[in-house]
């Protein structure tokens, strides 16, 4: 594929990045640009903008989606779909999510200046709002696209009781429309979902190698476990006749990274959090609530850590005398990227000389909910340190280039491409 | 000595316990009593006609400690002294301090009924705010007297900000008068001082023991640790290359609780609260601190622990590549109870066919500040269940009688006693 200039590759990238970062929200830490906040929604106009000047017709979906179509030479052929999201978390960093909008962008820009017009029509997707936020439900737009959105989802509320519905309607998008919209379902199924981001984890760097292609998302199985005892005094009840909720709380949490690093292959296991009821300083703790989880993309593994953890802090509490009390939620279940895009995106990759490792992805990403509607794919490129949602979050632009050029030339080669005559059914698994 | 009928004793033991339990504040748990509240207020009111049906003369000292004096046949010699307080943590219970006041005026109708007047003036004590409360200063009243309460104290704020000057000027309690109040220091420090409490522990009840008579009181070193790891993205950050301050300080809880269940004699170890910084819940906890305390009453092994255990934590901590922070303060040294009130307790026990054990006191008590003024000495009655600070708080008014034929026995002892000659110096060891 001819392309310009390296120079002017990684000017216009940079030129793009800087834009994007002008938009944050004042007073807050990084580059804050959380869903339905101002600073957000200014953006999105800036990213209309840009993907207007990069010759698209632009839309906003029903789902508050922003979608840039490059027109193909068979209107009726299913289209290509690309993009990412471009809110960020607070306290975010520039390169999450916006790597995969910007680089869309400069990819259609290769592929114009390519000359060859793709047969399908390219759609690059600006998602709404993908990372968590106060409504406790991620990935709003591709969610909505793969018509997983429902009625009970609009009516969460974030802490100060607002709906999502509210946000949603304040944000300009009608949540009644939004209902009725039934996304890419049915007849409306892409060709195939693409997506570049950045690895937010440390292995390409480690390796040294440029492009990650994502094998599959991982699975994620949340805990929330309660350990209950005795509030005795803490200076006069012996220690063992004691009924410690937090020794109980300290002996899962090491249960728990134990778990994780017997996993084969990917596989972490987290405790983010400990809460007790009590503040006293002087009260053997009787009620400690403990926030964690598991992830993996081994689904044999990942399903039998349920019952091995249960089994466990079950009884290491029942050692101190304390009841546990666990509850399980499947946040995602593990989605397998399509062996033919993987195989696609490795080809593009070694065409041009650019290393390449197959890799697993340990975040979520709005590829999980396309995978529900079309084979779907995932560029990775390296995070410096492995560092993201943090304002030190960082790739270069060099690295994004790289990124962008694997991408381009996978879109190519997905045009053409023909699947397996098999409908398209989602790649999650049941655990 | 003798004595009422037993069914009058407990009569009227259990007619001022519920006289007393009507004061508590609406709408909280149990029996909420605390210092410079409304019902505190107006519970003392009733204590102080109670100290006057008793036959003594009432006054309310410059650091707002009610005093009740039953006049000796010698004005000039040092006064006896025995008491305890009648605020009551949030959702504390009906005997904790109470009993040592309510008990100490059944003592005086006890001493009155025998007939023998005393040398010395007994003074019956009810110390202003005993318990821990938002100023972070406990025993306000004892420490008073024993001439340890500073312009620094009067200058901490609760919550809201609120001096505790302002907090004793709101109470009717002048901070001027009470920083120019040298309490009991100099020539007016007591003979000796006596205080009836229930144990707030177990061993008693478990031993079968009706009397506890107190060897020492333990001393408390508090522990502050910050545990700074990296707050990396749960999702992809490999287990073996995280710094996860969360794992960390669960090593940390088990170091602790090993620590006490090292300890000779009486000796406990807790941690009471960890907090993390982040609430996000896909991040490694960058930032966890852990609140503790280990009490013993031995001096020696109780000042060993900082060292243990700040290489015990730090070694394990630094096996996850976490720093670890602690920062020590000694709440309280450990008071030894004067050997002569043990004795002396001892025998009054013995003498009316009490069985009785040498026990510690795992909680610290008004008792500590007295034992800087003369010869100290504690009478412990059983707790059921040694539960504490909590609405199901028991002793039984039978339990509480025989405590308190052994105070007023004791007192009759003490009031004849000569101790030696050495002029009394603080029992409090230093670590």
């Amino acid at each position: 594929m001819p392309l310009s200039d390296a120079g002017e590759i990684t000017g216009r990238l940079n030129s793009a990045l800087s834009g994007l970062a002008e938009f944050r929200t004042a007073g807050r830490p990084g580059w804050t640009r959380e869903v339905f906040s101002e600073s957000y929604r200014d953006s999105r106009q800036w990213v209309a903008g840009q993907m207007k000047a990069a010759g698209l017709e632009v839309h906003k979906d029903a789902a508050g989606n922003l979608v840039g179509r490059l027109a193909g030479r068979n209107p009726a052929a299913k289209p290509l779909v690309t993009g990412s999201h471009t809110d960020t978390v607070d306290g975010g960093g520039r390169f999450d999510g916006v790597v995969g909008v910007l680089g869309a962008l400069e990819a259609v820009q290769m592929l114009r200046e390519s000359g060859a017009a793709l047969e399908r029509d390219l759609l690059v997707v600006d998602f709404l709002g993908e990372e968590s936020n106060p409504f406790g439900l991620s990935c709003l737009g591709s969610r909505a696209l793969a018509g997983e959105l429902t009625a009970a989802d609009l009516a969460r509320t974030d802490y100060s009781g607002k709906t999502l519905a509210a946000a949603y309607s304040d944000f300009g998008v009608d949540p009644s429309a939004l209902l009725s919209f039934k996304g890419w379902t049915g007849s409306r199924r892409p060709h195939a979902y693409l997506e570049l981001h950045i690895e937010q984890g440390s292995t390409l760097e480690a390796r040294g190698m440029p492009i990650g292609i994502v094998t599959a998302i991982t699975g994620i199985e949340r805990l929330v476990a309660s350990f209950t005892g005795t509030p005795d005094h803490a200076g006069t009840r012996p220690m063992d006749d004691r009924r410690d909720a937090m020794v109980a709380a300290a002996e899962a949490v090491l249960a728990i990274r134990s778990e994780g690093c017997g996993a084969p292959e990917h596989g972490v296991a987290t405790v983010t959090r400990l809460e007790n009821a009590s503040r006293s300083p002087n009260v053997v703790p009787s009620l400690v609530r403990l926030y964690g989880e598991v992830r993996s993309v081994d689904e044999s593994w990942l399903s039998g850590t349920r019952g091995r953890l249960a089994a466990e802090i079950a009884a290491r509490a029942a050692e101190h005398d304390v009841e546990a009390d666990l509850s399980w939620s499947t946040d995602n279940t593990v989605v397998r990227a399509s062996d033919s895009v993987q195989d696609l995106a490795g080809d593009a990759a070694s065409a041009a000389g650019i290393g390449w490792l197959p890799v697993p992805s340990g975040a979520t990403h709005d590829a999980v909910h396309m995978a529900a509607l079309a084979p779907m794919g995932m560029i990775f490129i390296p995070s410096a340190g492995g560092k993201s949602h943090c304002p030190e979050e960082f790739t270069s632009t060099d690295q994004i280039a790289t990124g962008v050029r694997v991408l381009a030339d996978t879109l190519v080669r997905l045009d053409s491409h023909k699947f397996s005559t098999t409908p398209h059914t989602t790649q999650r698994s049941t655990l």
